[in-house]
Formats: structure tokens, C-alpha cells, sequence
């Protein structure tokens, strides 16, 4: 496989391989293309860490210009005692909580910073409700560059001393995260800085969220029958769902899952869009307040990105859902003290998911599911913190314990 | 390579695979002894998860025993920008964060746990200043087994949530960690509990610290010439020396690394000790306060392990270093800013010790020289919630950007 250069996903306009953005013609987001591979070559394997390891598969990045703290290669974990209790004997979690800032964002940041620094550009920016930032911050520091975070007053504290521990220039800016995301996009392009937003806006970032579905197959040996997905604007699901593409011109799967993009209820453009059989997506009103709210993004002002999503769940054959706070909360409980992995609300709403897709006409309890567990329980705490109750401190004697016993 | 059974470092009783603690005769710490492997026998590598992948190496459990959230295979990252500013171009970091729970802690409780499922215990129990207990609550979650996690009231709040939110019962004690630490023995006694306190008590849980030691040959193809590890006790640096013997038994390296206990001078037995040139460890008086609260153990009424962890320092040619709590710190800041990587105070421990590491006879700048950054900085965030100051907002708009940048 070798990269071709960027088309654009609505009107097949092509670009080189630059410093583009979205599409000048339609402003629907760009796409890097490859080579048709010949079918049935093997995935080259090479010795590199973290999203290196893909390297073949990746728009191209000279050995100098790859930076890498060990992104990827999650685990896959078998949910036994959590798909008991659902009634899914095949259900799996790929804990993306394990990538080094404690979020999958690791792996399109990887990608773009090194595609950057490989086109020469020194100054990297991102608007960010916390992740993507965090993300940006480390990656930016190892690499030597300059960063730029723009972010809103939501963003939780822990992610913050994330940014400025790693040196970034956080710019809290007044507004919702559309008025982040403009002012970077704005800044970006004046000075010819690259923005690594998490939408679609680089057609770069989304080459490092395909990697999932590589390790996914190198897990499974296949495709998933359905991968859910939490869903702000929607890169990630793309992503994987091209990497399967991918896989499948390769020769390596033969048929492809089914995505499920996972949606809270207090902002959910995408899943509003798919269940009332819109073609359109429309920015999303209101509050937007959420205990997920790493994927509470309104789209106002680049709802194409959300059409983009929607068409792919769509060519998928999957579905879009929305999941209340309390089912979020429950999920990411169910989580922590059956399987032993606590993530961040925010990750768990691709399992809150499972309650929307019982209901779809293609799902079977036997079929081979994957929840994305998209960030570390570490990342957001204080959500936790009112809601559980530390018992009171005893003598250090076994008579005082073994009354707490009783 | 086979578990044969227990042996006591210091008098060389033997005991079987069971559940024992400390030697009965001696109460110096047991180690898992193995038959001696024919040299040059390649280590068998199954498709396992996490540590099980070095299933030949450890001592046995059934599959359906073995509890794995994914720890370990954690990235070696080389650390060319710190290594500049200190002259090391050989220097690298073991990012010990990146496991589950964000601890190396991952690696000795997915051994204690699963070996305690395979001797039929079906609770758990430990005493933690944090790390261990969190890692243990999520095991057993993951298990299905009761947890007790004996902590005082210095841990830090992240962890207890995700000690909580995992199921196990928090028993905060009042008192010191040595306090928490003979409840929860007696409490394994008197029940028959496996108390996994992550020091040299139970003798399963340094099988999984040694496990650091294969994924490093694995990532060098050599031993370090230098291995710098923050102590407390000891079992992560005993449990890597392990490691490396059993690689020299089966033919894979040629020498050993010299093995550096890296500890917070606020709380530092083992590097008096050293420093003084004494055969004893004695507990250690006064407050003991540090920024690197993982490490800080008086050692109070197991001043033996200590002793355990001289003697292996010792035995490799290395040393025992003291760091102050600014030196730590900095070390901290200077991983998140020009490496990239951000761990909690104390995994940094390891860096800081490089001061004291340069000054001995035995060191050149150009040797290969690994640090072990133990736990993640998310876990200890509001140490430097104080130290950060986060600019004012900005209105959305260019000009106000511009003038920020000026």
C-alpha cells in the first residue's frame, strides 16, 4: 500500500499529499487514497513502536520524522462477566484507556504531529474538550514543537495539568467548543500551522484511528459482526471502518462490521439525524451538558463532518444511538467492578450502546460485538467523587476489623 | 524452565507452591525457585495476553486462572532530549504507566490474584498507599474475587475511586502504612486470605515484576548496563535482577545490569543504609512526608525486606540513592516537557536519581541506561494543580489571539 494523495469524500475532488484541510470545492472533509494492493499481500511488519508498526499502511513519514510514545497495541479483553450479565457470550472491550496519555486520541495525534514535522511545519495547534489537547501537549513536547490548545471553561482540571505539564500554550477561549475550534482553524491557517482538530478537518489524523481496526483483526483473525463507537464528530469510526476497507482490498477479511456510532442523549446531532432518516445532519441545540463530555460537540459550522459520519454508519449497515447520562453512568460502573476497567463516562457510551443495538432487527446475542473504550477512568474522576462513599477509618487492630467485617 | 517450589533467601528453607509468607524459620523473604533451564533453550512465546505471555517463566496456573487486563508490553521509549540536557545519549525510559490501572503494580497483582485463584482463595487483600490497592481492586473486579484494601489517609483521592468504583472494600486505617500493613496480615492469617502487600510477604508477586526484565532483553536484545527504580520496598528492582539471572541461566544475555534503588530522601532506609556502608536496614523515623508518597515506607517491623533489597543492590554492583523532593519534581516536569511522557512523582524518582548515578566510578555517559517511570501522572494530578498557572480566556476572535501571542 502507498499513499496516493487526498480526495475529497463528497465530490471526488483530488489534492497532493499537503497541507490541506477541506475540500475547496464542496467543504466536505479529504481523504488520503492508497494503491489498490495486490490482493492478498501480506501487512509488512516492521520492528517500529507504537503506530509505526503500521507504517506501510500510513501516508508516508521518514524514520526521523516518526515520534512515538507506544500508542496503540491495546488489549482486547474478553468481557465475560459483563456479557453474562447482558446475555452477550462474544462480547469484547478494546481498553484504549492504555495508550500513553491514557486516551485513543495517542494514535491520530502520532500521526499528525509526525506528518507535520515531515512537511516541515514547526507549530502545531487543536481545539479540544481535554483529550485531543492532552494528547497534542505530549506529542508536541517529545517532538520538540510548539502547541497551541484551544480549549473552553468545561475542560476537566486533570487534562489541563496534562497540556501545561507538557508545555503546550493552553488559549482558554470564551464560548462553546465551536468557538475554539474556529479560532484555531482561523489562527492555522494564517500562519500556516497545522490543525490537528479531531474532526475531519486534517485529513491526516484519522490515518492513526485506522490502526484500531488492524489490531482488531490481528486479535480476532476477522471483522467484528458490530463495533461500537462514543461519537463526537466521528473520526474514529471512520477511521476503522477504513482500515476494515483496507483490510478487506487486502484480502485479509472478507466482509466488514457493522459500526455503531454511540451518542449521549444531551447532544446527539448524528444519532438524531440517523433515526428520524435524515441525510442531513443539523447542529445541535441546546445545553450540550453531559457527564460524557469529552463527545459533547454541537458540529455548528462544519455539520458536514457529521454527514460524513452518518453516510458511513449508514454504508455499514449499522446504526447511530443515544444513550441518557444514567445509562452512561451505569455502563461505566458495570465496567469497573465486572471486568476491572474503569474508563472515563465518556468511553463507556459505546457500551451504554448495547441497549440500542439489542433492539435492531440484524442483532443476535451470539454475534461477535466490540465496545471502544475510548479513555482512562484517570482522566475524570471528579465525576466519581459525590458518588461514592469511603467508609470511616478504624483502629489498626483485628477486633476493629473484624467488626467492619460483620 | 519449571517452578519447583519456595526457597528462603537468606537460610534456604524450602517450602512448597502453597500459600506461605515470610520463612517460618528466619522471616526473611521466600522466592520461587526454578529447575535450571538448558542454556540456550528459547523462551516459548504463546499468543497470551499481558503477563501470561511469559506463562513458561512464572509459576504455574491453569488458563482458566490466569486474570490478564492487557498489563505489561509496555513501550521502552529513548529519551533523546532529556538525554541531551544531561549528556546521556543512551538513555531510556520504561513507561511503566501504560499498564491497566496506570502502575507497573498490574504486573505483580496479575500474577498474586490469579495464583491465589489457582490455590481456590477467594479473597484478597492488601495494603497500599494507593497503586497497589487500586491495581488489586481491579483484578479482582476482573476475577469475580472479594477484595480488602487496607489504606491510611494519605492516599490520594484518585486512587480511592478507582479503588471504589472497582468493588473492593476500602478499609482506611488509622496510623501509618506499617500500621495498615499488619491488619491486613493478620486479617489473611487468621481468614486464610492471600494477603498480596507488595512487598517481599507473599512470594508470587515478584514473579511479575521480573517480567520487566524479559520485555526489556526483548526491546534491547542486551541487559542495561544500568537499571535505576524508584524503592520502597524493593520487589519491582529484586523481582527485575530475577529476571535478568534467569536470561544469563538460559543463554540470552551475557552480563547483568547493575540495579540502582532510587529513593525520596524524605523516606529513605535503604539508601542510608548504602550510604553508610551497613549490612542492616533499619526503619525509618520522622515524618516521611514526600511528594513521592508511593514510596515513602518506614519499613517498620519488615526491616528484613529491606535488608532482601540491599544485598541484591549490592550483589549487582549498583547503589542506593536519595533524591530531594525538588529534584523530584523536576525530574517530573522534565519527562513531560521534553519527553512527552508525564508520570506521577513518584515514577520520576528513577530520573532524579541519575544526579547521584553520574557521580560513581563505575559510570560512563555513553552506557545504556534504563529508568523505570512507575506509575502515570494522572494519578497524582493535584500535586501540581498548585504549580500551574492557567492564562485568562480570550475572546474568540483573532485579534485577541494575536495579541496573546505578542
Amino acid at each position: 500500500m502507498e499513499a496516493l494523495g487526498l480526495r475529497c469524500v463528497n465530490c471526488d475532488q483530488a489534492y497532493d499529499l499537503g497541507l490541506y484541510y477541506r475540500c475547496k470545492q464542496c467543504d466536505f472533509p479529504l481523504e488520503v487514497i492508497y494503491n489498490t494492493p495486490v490482493r492478498g499481500e501480506p501487512i509488512e511488519i516492521p520492528g517500529n513502536p507504537g503506530l509505526w508498526y503500521y507504517q506501510p499502511c500510513l501516508p508516508p513519514v521518514a524514520k526521523e520524522d516518526q515520534i512515538s510514545l507506544g500508542e496503540g497495541g491495546t488489549p482486547l479483553l474478553h468481557a465475560k462477566r459483563l456479557g453474562e450479565l447482558l446475555g452477550l457470550p462474544n462480547l469484547y472491550i478494546k481498553d484504549e484507556g492504555q495508550n500513553p496519555t491514557g486516551s485513543f486520541k495517542d494514535r491520530p495525534t502520532a500521526m499528525g504531529v509526525s506528518f507535520a514535522r515531515s512537511l516541515g511545519v514547526e507549530t502545531v495547534v487543536v481545539s479540544s474538550t481535554g483529550n485531543a489537547g492532552a494528547s497534542l501537549a505530549a506529542y508536541a513536547a517529545r517532538a520538540g514543537m510548539r502547541a497551541f490548545i484551544f480549549v473552553t471553561d468545561r475542560t476537566p482540571p486533570a487534562k489541563l495539568i496534562q497540556m501545561a505539564i507538557h508545555g503546550a500554550n493552553i488559549v482558554p477561549v470564551r464560548g462553546s467548543l465551536s468557538d475554539a475550534y474556529w479560532l484555531a482553524y482561523q489562527a492555522a491557517l494564517r500562519w500556516q500551522w497545522m490543525d490537528l482538530t479531531s474532526t475531519f478537518l486534517s485529513p491526516y489524523p484519522v490515518e492513526g484511528d485506522k490502526t484500531v481496526a488492524y489490531e482488531l483483526y490481528k486479535q480476532l483473525g476477522r471483522a467484528p459482526d458490530w463495533i461500537l463507537i462514543p461519537v463526537s464528530v466521528g473520526p474514529l469510526l471512520v477511521g476503522i471502518y477504513k482500515g476494515f476497507l483496507e483490510l478487506q482490498a487486502l484480502g485479509l477479511v472478507d466482509r466488514l462490521p457493522r459500526m455503531v456510532a454511540s451518542q449521549a442523549a444531551a447532544c446527539a446531532p448524528i444519532a438524531k439525524a440517523f433515526q428520524s432518516g435524515a441525510v442531513d445532519v443539523h447542529a445541535w441545540d441546546g445545553s450540550s451538558e453531559t457527564v460524557a463530555g469529552g463527545i459533547a460537540d454541537p458540529l455548528r459550522g462544519y455539520e458536514t463532518d457529521g454527514i460524513y459520519t452518518l453516510r458511513i454508519v449508514q454504508k455499514s449497515g449499522g446504526i447511530a444511538t443515544a444513550s441518557e447520562d444514567e445509562e452512561i453512568l451505569k455502563a461505566t460502573r458495570n465496567l469497573a467492578a465486572l471486568e476491572g476497567l474503569f474508563c472515563e463516562p465518556t468511553g463507556a457510551v459505546s457500551v451504554a450502546a448495547l441497549n440500542g443495538l439489542r433492539l435492531h432487527t440484524e442483532f443476535a446475542p451470539d454475534q461477535l460485538v466490540v465496545c471502544v473504550a475510548t479513555g482512562h477512568g484517570l482522566k475524570q474522576t471528579r465525576v466519581f467523587e459525590q458518588m461514592i462513599e469511603f467508609p470511616a477509618a478504624i483502629d489498626p487492630t483485628l477486633d476493629a476489623f473484624a467488626k467492619l467485617l460483620e
